[in-house]
């Protein structure tokens, strides 16, 4: 398994995977029928930087890392995580975490927020637990689910720098 | 006293407000420096709509409306307000935080989010609770504010369509 930076070609081997995900609606906060060049753009173009997961020569996961808010808010850095649904549950999202918050503090951030975690991705809100994250906002009924509805989102939020 | 959408030459009026929040660090999250042209893209091309307050001709205050979230949370808005440094406490805040919800409702939209409230900005926090809206995150240390240094920023929320 290695992380290496995301090159231009690597989005065909990416968009499976985002498409996949966005198009169930059920964790990201992409409209749910993206375009492929709008999906780039967002993924690759829009952060600071983009990486890829490999494993047996294959792209299984993919991150960003941008800043949250510019001024006085550039301390804070914003990342998104993606894996490939036959990739679950072997530990790559926290492979890609951690990764991301050494990359962090490496590029000058001193914490880490993710702003609209779907409080129905328990997994994701366990293993950002695990990881140090702590919930400090719980937005009511601002995510739209397309099985349940209305329910809450999440921001969380870890401090890198000690 | 109107309040209407903003107009491409508007903005020269527009640019000494936000150059005059922006440069001090303490309350908007864009960086102090900003040059006119990256303002009036993030101001004017950036949301969905922006409108300006007008009192005795002259342009006294400024609003953006956005999508807060695409997707699953595009039911969401956000907004930002200006007002002029010599036209505080006239109520013009209100006044356009009141005309921005009834238009967040006709764009079909049923609550609005404030991302990123600096906790010190005590006037708006009150102007908000005032009106409705609700502290709904906490983000520790998450401002840099220029005398202060990190304080807490704010997540504020309202749900729109009774």
């Amino acid at each position: 398994m290695i992380i290496r930076k995301a090159e231009k070609q690597d989005f065909e081997n990416i968009w499976p995977i985002f498409s996949e995900i966005v198009t169930s609606g059920e964790t990201y906060a992409y409209p749910m029928d993206i375009t492929k060049e709008d999906a780039r753009r967002y993924w690759m173009e829009a952060p600071r930087e983009t990486y890829v997961l490999i494993e047996n020569g294959s792209i299984m996961g993919t991150y960003y890392i941008k800043t949250n808010h510019p001024g006085p808010g550039e301390h804070v850095c914003n990342c998104g995580y993606m894996v490939a649904s036959t990739a679950r549950g072997m530990g790559f999202a926290t492979m890609m975490c951690l990764h991301s918050q050494k990359r962090a503090l490496e590029l000058g951030y001193k914490a880490m927020q993710f702003n609209f975690v779907a409080s129905s991705n328990e997994i994701a809100v366990r293993l950002w637990n695990r990881l140090g994250y702590e919930t400090v906002g719980r937005l009511p009924k601002a995510f739209n689910h397309p099985k349940l509805g209305y329910i809450e989102a999440f921001v969380m939020f870890k401090w890198l720098d000690q």
